[in-house]
């Protein structure tokens, strides 16, 4: 017998919202899944759903478990001098999957993506429309959006492979490179495809 | 002496050979593994093993469906001029995964990888040691030997991001992109890691 005692009906309905985004997400892809959508399937009004989450992105990252909200890996790219912006995103993505229990996340993420065609998707269109179409035009207003967006996804290529040998696979020169290391070998790389002329 | 009994070669004698490799690399890994536990394995004479195959990276691209000899990578590195390293090896992986069955081929390695221990590990010693240790002195005779590793494996990141956001997560802009765009936008940053005073 649990010392808590029953739990009162409904106390789950935020896990029953996730439960149904995680739904809506896998069988629509993000750009098509709405909040009303996720009401309907939870069996709550939206006014919940908006009670318990800001947002579609917010919502995503809560099912995708994305310990971080994209907003604040954005602002960490709009927000910084523009001749500090490659060294502030590899600090930043380092300190959101660099701990122990962050590289387990990653590493569960990254199977996830690579092994369902929907998880891929999803991820996909989210970071598309959240994060590399906000970055992209950012610091690079003279710039052609599509050579802009390209940039920005090889910059988001390199974190991603960056990860995937430190995380994953271990390379034994990725696992004993310390923090500040990467953000000086890493940081130039970065720089140069988001602000490359600063 | 083997412990088993020797057969004759017969048609499919490369195919066990190749079948005993793939076991024997993933039991002990890419190091451990040895073209005589091999031969042992496949209950041949290990001059059969050398009759087939030129050595133990050749026997490993053939078990992972690497379609190219490392040597011929490593060359593309060590052989040409300084300052163009950088655009030559992403012209040279390209031309190597770029093609449909390449890009099939990727994707099952990747997968592969990602969800098998071993076969990890038999990848990241045989990388670490055919192909990064070679290449991470090749271009840097007065750099220490440990930030050469760190910078051939961070390159090798680069490499592995943007084919993976290519061929696996299909992100539109590197869908878009043609060979000689990326060869533009990603040759510098490869030649910042290899040769970067060129």
């Amino acid at each position: 017998m649990s010392p808590r005692g029953r739990r009162p009906a409904g106390s789950d309905t935020r896990g029953e919202i996730v439960e149904a985004a995680r739904a809506e997400f896998a069988e629509r892809g993000y750009d098509a899944a709405s909040l009303r959508g996720i009401a309907r399937r939870a069996g709550v009004d939206s006014a919940l759903v908006h009670h318990y989450f800001a947002g579609k992105p917010a919502l995503f990252t809560e099912v995708m478990t994305v310990p971080v909200d994209p907003a604040y890996l954005v602002e960490t790219v709009i927000g910084q001098p523009r001749e500090r912006v490659g060294e502030a995103l590899v600090a930043t993505f380092l300190g959101i999957w660099d701990s122990p229990e962050g590289q387990e996340r990653f590493a569960a993420l990254a199977r996830s993506v690579l092994t369902h065609e929907e998880a891929a998707r999803m991820l996909r269109e989210f970071l598309v429309r959240e994060v590399f179409a906000k970055v992209a035009v950012a610091h690079n207003p003279g710039l052609d959006p599509a050579t802009a967006e390209l940039r920005a996804t090889l910059a988001a290529g390199q974190l991603l492979g960056m990860a995937m040998l430190r995380y994953l696979l271990r390379f034994p020169a990725l696992r004993r490179a310390t923090v500040p290391e990467l953000i000086a070998e890493v940081g130039p790389v970065i720089q140069r495809y988001l602000a490359p002329d600063a």
